[in-house]
């Protein structure tokens, strides 16, 4: 009997476990010995918090990020189907968004390991239904591009077709570019269009505000260094 | 000063709260007295479960779903107004994806009342992260078109889509209309298409399951009145 190959959320700032990490997720979390983590050391201090004795040195921790070959996941695959239970674990939030997780979940379904998603924090999903926008018709974009003039045509392009589909158009950005990504959102996007900028959130410095591009323009806020999700809808 | 308007995560089944519902959103859902719920009877038995206590006949219900008018919803607004915190809470998941919470947290925005969104069960989400198809670009599609011709033609569209942005497409169906969906998907995308069926989420039948139009069509598997999220990605 092969094992089932577990996806647990992390969480998505210093908050504390129970705000967002289901108890019996906690419960499984700390009852897996195999974790594939994209960063090992932020792992090892989720779960001493959730337990302060967890065996931290009788587990095994994978490296599964951007870096990771084909011929390591086949690795990674070996205890599970030696009837081993793993978790793919995330920076933050869900693994399998916005990072390579996916890789060995697919290679999961190809093998017929049971891949068993467990609920915990979203930060996109979060700031989609707090933001007011389209919850019926939405798409996440991932990063967008760094580059000034990449970025002000991709900015176009997702703001187009919210238009067209009438689709909320979710995007993220490294935190020390947030500044940055907003103006040229100011400069680019349609004065009516919509924009929510949800800031930290799960923590104590949570902040989710959507109104216009002419409003944002009075407004001012300062992003840097301040993890954040964005979302667009142009009416 | 106003009240805080907090986004109440619902079961997506018959299942225990304390595997998708974290402690502290328990708490904060047991300790409100307005609720905006899209069912109110589904809500009743939800907080009697998470408290058999609960005062449910000292608590105001009010109905927040499609029938809804927009002087209902000023009407929704005044406890807030007033200084009362007040949850909005759907069927099943999160309120304000596929369902009308998103007019009242519109509405809550334009008059200051923070809006607070809390963690739970998202079945697309789940279903996304379990599927293994593409989590860096993926959009939500809600409900497709329920008679056959215009079944068809979405379908097209969306895997056209699908192709062309390598965006995973993520769209739901009413459970006793499942088989005939499967089956439009079957006869309408490409054979090499990669089709996620996630079933009955979060409850101890929950089935998840990624492979090609063609591996399908010999599984043929019975979705009749089964919850289930559907994805697909068109390589």
């Amino acid at each position: 009997m092969t094992g089932t190959l577990y996806l647990l959320p992390m969480l998505l700032g210093e908050s504390h476990p129970d705000i967002s990490i289901p108890g019996e997720v906690q419960n499984i979390t700390t009852s897996l010995s195999h974790f594939y983590a994209e960063n090992i050391k932020t792992t090892r201090r989720y779960l001493r918090k959730l337990d302060k004795s967890f065996d931290i040195d009788g587990s095994h921790f994978y490296v599964l990020n951007k870096k990771t070959k084909d011929e390591d996941l086949s690795e990674m695959m070996k205890p599970l189907l030696q009837g081993f239970d793993g978790g793919i674990i995330s920076e933050a939030g869900l693994p399998g968004i916005g990072d390579p997780g996916s890789k060995l979940v697919r290679l999961a379904h190809k093998k017929n390991i049971k891949v068993k998603p467990l609920t915990g924090p979203s930060s996109f999903v979060l700031a989609l239904v707090a933001s007011g926008l389209n919850g019926q018709s939405f798409a996440f974009n991932g990063y967008l591009p760094v580059k000034g003039q990449e970025l002000a045509k991709k900015i176009q392009e997702i703001e187009k077709r919210s238009a067209q589909l009438k689709q909320t158009q979710i995007f993220m950005e490294t935190p020390y570019r947030n500044n940055q990504l907003l103006e040229q959102l100011l400069k680019t996007c349609h004065p009516q269009t919509q924009l929510c900028i949800a800031v930290n959130i799960t923590t104590d410095q949570e902040n989710i505000l959507t109104q216009s591009i002419n409003q944002w323009k009075s407004s001012n806020p300062d992003l840097h260094k301040k993890p954040a999700v964005f979302a667009i809808l142009k009416a």
